[in-house]
């Protein structure tokens, strides 16, 4: 903590760092050049997201360049739009586009970064799109998936922009209720379908699928320790929390996702293309 | 009407009596005590819109948790949606939270619930889904009908928010007119596709249809005469006219379909799964 | 320019023919009675853009009624659409509805046509989707491209809608990015999926192909010069602009694919029920 004293003259930036011990220091050391840069507050983690998002959209895309197998190409394709996307919707929170104040009826002011829940909502049906690929489920069970998660983000959305506390936590426990039925499914469905798969994909999946568990079911107590709710924690520390999530469910995933020897189609594995094959008998119903 | 008169201090109450004669006692009573509550004028019948679609969607997920063929499965998870996306909007509604005011050019202010164009948006499409798949309609009739009705919700939300009077009726007319484009198709085509089908299933199709027919063309007369257009009808009256139109077409609708023996397989009748394999050997082009 | 010297109590008016010298005069004939029905400034070319629109619509409607080959019938469903969702954006925005006002952080204040947006969001997926159809590319190539498509879009209308400029120019780089990828794969991709096709497809493929390539690549540019970006084009010059290339990438586009031999399925070409055929053999994974 030593290096913070070289900036007693900022008091606001002395009060960050004790706030925020246990981030490692070479972050800190970078929030503190872009406070010196004039990017203020949590500005930095935005600024960060961006970055973060944007290494890992280059990557997939520099990893895919030699893919020419189709179905091989189609989890390249979803895995680098879902950190694009969520490039471009860091980017505009950074620039101050997503944000809006909401009043709220006891009469706190909330912050509000919306740009969040346009990402989520084109980012995490992609995210289902490929472990359901991955698992070999049926179209129809994927397409059961997007929809709870669209209701779950629409859903969440409401809770952050109402004004009556009440109306708040019912449409959190609402978009909440959503999501763990939606985990269920993951677990119950998806992994009923992988079953019969080489153990390569079923350990891939399984990877996923805790990569899932664990990022999404922080998502909702951020939110309800945060700003948008109980407000234990503010802006500056909700900001980099979601940060760290958002790169883990996406950049982390797809890492994980894309170096399986079970996407790459080493070996004897059920390629996707095969399991894809599989589908075309049942029922195309969409 | 005698029971109205205990309620003589509340001028407001007993003038909505009056207004509303014809609504079964039941109902006034419940909403006499929403109002002792503190929920005031149509917030009742937004409460009521969000039991009435709760129950739906608990009754169909009861009522779909013994069956396991996916094709059958499959109506279930589209019909719960229905009235579960509606549930949500009603809440939200209830919550004040779906509302804006649209100054009109000629200076009246119009109270808006747009929160229902966001649950028509999702829901109308779900319903023809519904009707579609029962009827065995190719992927690309359905996509027809689903563009129309896109495009008749989004023209309908214009003409609810324009300020320019002309322009509201402009868009009415446009709404209403891919309405009725959309009633003929359905009428025509879904009927064309269904007319090989068991008798079951033909009957089926003929009441929901029904439903489809009546509830819907009241739609756009009843925004004509209520608040959006011509104010001759009130946001309370409005609201309850929606909110029984909302019940029939989503429950109602729900109640008919799931209840029927072409969906639950029984007999010889063929099974969606039967109708939907035939349209794997159509051109799936979507 | 004779006939400008008879509005000479109108200084605006006159201002406007020295502006637009090189419109033809019919055109702004026209621009001129408009003016004397109380039609102002770039008025004149969103109701140009709705009649166009609409004609384009009606005529593509005549000229399928007669089409009874399914497959057919998806072309003319799908190129009909178009124009009649530009038409509505067109009509919503000539009565003043998709306007807003952005107020840079230069202090500047924008009058933004967002409606156009919501238009280009639906109608350019659908363009795609035309000519992905016609060139026999595969599901996953098509949606691939959708998916670039609304990326572009929606971070187009980021650029637009944001306050600091360097964000506008970020946002309006991605968005160009976006597009020229898109293009590039539209051009590779479709490029080699149409190749081994009949003749006339072929002919036609390109075609359109060359439509969209000279009609998009102008469309960053008129944002770049136009009000949103460097302001050296007035609003007026600007819809006249925007309203002349939708015309043409909407409605001269439909009328090529239309026209064509290869959908109109005369001789030996493939129709698209033959090429459609041969995706159901690939893997339709969405």
């Amino acid at each position: 903590m030593g290096w913070c004293l070289k900036f007693v003259l900022s008091k606001e930036i002395i009060i960050k760092c004790e706030e925020h011990i246990l981030v490692p220091a070479m972050v800190n050391q970078l929030a503190l050049q872009a406070s010196s840069l004039g990017v203020e507050g949590e500005g930095i983690w935005l600024a960060l997201g961006t970055i973060g998002m944007l290494l890992g959209m280059f990557y997939f895309i520099a990893d895919g360049l030699d893919v020419t197998d189709p179905q091989m190409n189609e989890f390249y394709v979803i895995t680098i739009m879902i950190p694009g996307i969520a490039a471009a919707s860091y980017l505009s929170m950074f620039f101050g586009f997503g944000l809006t104040e909401v009043e709220l009826a006891t009469g706190r002011v909330v912050d509000v970064y919306w740009a969040r829940y346009a990402d989520w909502l084109f980012t995490t049906p992609l995210l289902l799109l490929d472990i359901g690929l991955l698992a070999g489920a049926s179209n129809r069970d994927i397409l059961t998936l997007v929809g709870l998660d669209a209701f779950m983000i629409v859903t969440g959305l409401g809770a952050t922009l109402m004004k009556i506390p009440v109306a708040r936590f019912a449409f959190w426990t609402i978009s909440t209720i959503a999501m763990l039925v939606l985990l269920y499914y993951l677990v119950a469905v998806f992994g009923d379908a992988v079953s019969g798969s080489d153990p390569d994909t079923v350990s891939t999946f399984n990877a996923l699928r805790n990569i899932i568990l664990v990022t999404w079911l922080i998502y909702p107590v951020a939110w309800l320790v945060g700003t948008e709710g109980l407000n234990f924690i503010g802006l500056y520390g909700e900001t980099l929390l979601f940060m760290v999530l958002d790169i883990t469910a996406k950049v982390g995933f797809g890492f994980v996702l894309l170096r399986s020897r079970s996407v790459l189609g080493g070996g004897e594995a059920p390629t996707p293309s095969e399991s894809a094959a599989d589908w075309s008998h049942q029922t195309p119903l969409y």
